[in-house]
């Protein structure tokens, strides 16, 4: 059932088998596992999410390559509340382990000063990661190229770069190293730092010798049409040619509500097992917030062994449901 | 390019980085990112795989669940045929290791007594696995329920059985188990051996604890219509009531052609690590050959991640391309 303030309340005595925090690729699959199971589950979507901002999703079997991810995202929704899902569009502020189960404050909309607390036995963190992108004085003109031709994902966009001139943006002497991977779908790339670091002598060695070429001035203005790169404007007045970009200066991940419980991390990233279970034995993390690849496959994949594993939990602590009109006295046997 | 045995003779001479053993979920899901990382691969289908034969796809993230396997395997071997893959309707007879590639002796049709030899540098066994099912007389009558409302895969259907009555056609002491998990759905479970083994003491006695009735007779006809069950003929004329059924007989596993090569199994799957690597590693298994769950969102999965870590593997040891008309000589650095 989808919730809002004005059926919140309805809910608040539940104690949900499993709060699925994010409504994305992860989170829909395992709240349409979870319902398919007969659980008690229930999806609170915060809105705008990664694969929201997808224009495309070129690699996802079974979806043309042209079907934005918000198109995706309906369709899974519309699918875990058919299925009984509840879906709540909201923020997760904070996750608090009581023992048996979670305590979960949620916000909804930007009123909600106090929140509302509900309860779970466990709680499934898809709430992903965003990833960071230059910051210009008109943040529209990035937005304009973001998710058409400057991409954020290399395994998803490299072939659609094959061979043209590549803007790689990044915010790290790491990240650009970047170039000696993008270099796989084209040659033509060049590095901009955005002002934002100064490259070490071995790194601009390594670009020159590649043929990259490297600009440290700020970034001021993308240029083009129709979501089409044709260049990237610097603040000496350079206009570089691009007609491609991809921007690798990391990502925000939306864990923040999981702070007050102890997790073991790889650098950011949830470590989990072959289940997709954290170190705590009742959160499970799916997708870019865990170790592997960031793909739309991998985080539908997450979703169905997430759920799994929580289903197979709960059932194997039930009591047998018996066929009563069956059961013969021993005597009978 | 579709090849078949009239364009055959223009890949003989071929080196592909890979061939992908099976054009279902999995395979399909490998070869499109393979193409897109702009790999040379070829899809080697031989037809009606278990993913063919699913009426609706329930739980897969962005399909209808009405939508039949068949209708995401065509959108799939379209896509991978547009992204640049090479798809060849044929089977599979044999792969041999020639140390830095393959030999895969593919045949073309029943006629074909010889076979072509194709060559690679990886292959990806995505063959699938093909459900035994109760043998009757008229196999017809199988069919005509068998995907529909008779089940082969209870966490796909389990939800579609929800206090349904029952039948589950087992064909081992240890497929009768299941019993006690399909009993999550519902309780009104009757258990069918269809003759082929004898139930022990202990099963009986569980059985008859739950109320779950077992039938030791051999099925010799499923009744109802318009592919809904409603009974279960015995040999000795017993009908018993049932609305729903899953069959629960075990596995034929599509991997013969494998057998020339030591692999580690566990049981009758492949053992791989995170990238779906098998214990050689240029071979890679992906979805129901290998450990895990037998989902096609866990199969899709599996493909993106051998893909990617074939084009790993193959990119690192490729020379980087430069940008050559950048290249400065050292003294002008």
């Amino acid at each position: 059932m989808k919730l809002s303030s004005k059926n919140i309340e309805t809910r608040l005595d539940t104690v949900y088998d499993a709060i699925v925090v994010g409504g994305g690729m992860g989170g829909l699959s395992a709240a349409i596992y979870l319902a398919r199971y007969g659980l008690k589950c229930l999806v609170v979507e915060k809105g705008r999410g990664r694969s929201f901002w997808m224009q495309d999703t070129r690699n996802f079997l079974g979806q043309d390559p042209t079907v934005p991810g918000r198109d995706i995202i309906q369709h899974g929704t519309d699918q875990a509340l058919h299925w009984g899902a509840d879906f709540l569009r909201g923020f997760v502020e904070s996750v608090t382990d009581e023992g048996e189960t979670f305590a979960v404050n949620v916000k909804i909309g930007k009123k909600d000063d106090v929140g509302h607390s509900l309860r779970s036995k466990y709680v499934v963190a898809a709430s992903g990661i965003m990833d960071n992108l230059p910051k210009l004085e008109n943040m529209q003109n990035v937005y304009d190229y973001a998710g058409y031709t400057l991409h954020v994902c290399m395994i998803c966009d490299g072939f659609d770069m094959w061979d043209q001139r590549a803007a790689l943006i990044v915010n790290t002497e790491g990240q650009a190293h970047a170039a000696f991977v993008l270099n796989w779908f084209t040659p033509y790339i060049s590095v901009f730092t955005h002002g934002l670091f100064e490259a070490s002598v071995e790194l601009k060695q390594k670009l020159a010798e590649h043929g990259y070429p490297l600009y440290e001035q700020p970034i001021v203005k993308f240029h083009g049409e129709n979501h089409k790169l044709s260049g990237v404007e610097l603040a000496d007045g350079t206009l570089v040619e691009a007609t491609t970009g991809l921007v690798g200066m990391g990502s925000h991940y939306h864990n923040e509500y999981l702070q007050g419980i102890e997790l073991e991390y790889s650098g950011k990233n949830l470590v989990t097992n072959e289940m997709c279970q954290t170190s705590h034995d009742r959160i499970f993390a799916l997708g870019d917030l865990k170790q592997g690849l960031n793909q739309v496959s991998v985080a539908v994949a997450d979703g169905t062994l997430a759920a799994t594993q929580i289903w197979r939990t709960i059932r194997r602590a039930s009591e047998p449901r018996k066929w009563e009109a069956n059961i013969k006295v021993p005597a009978q046997l």
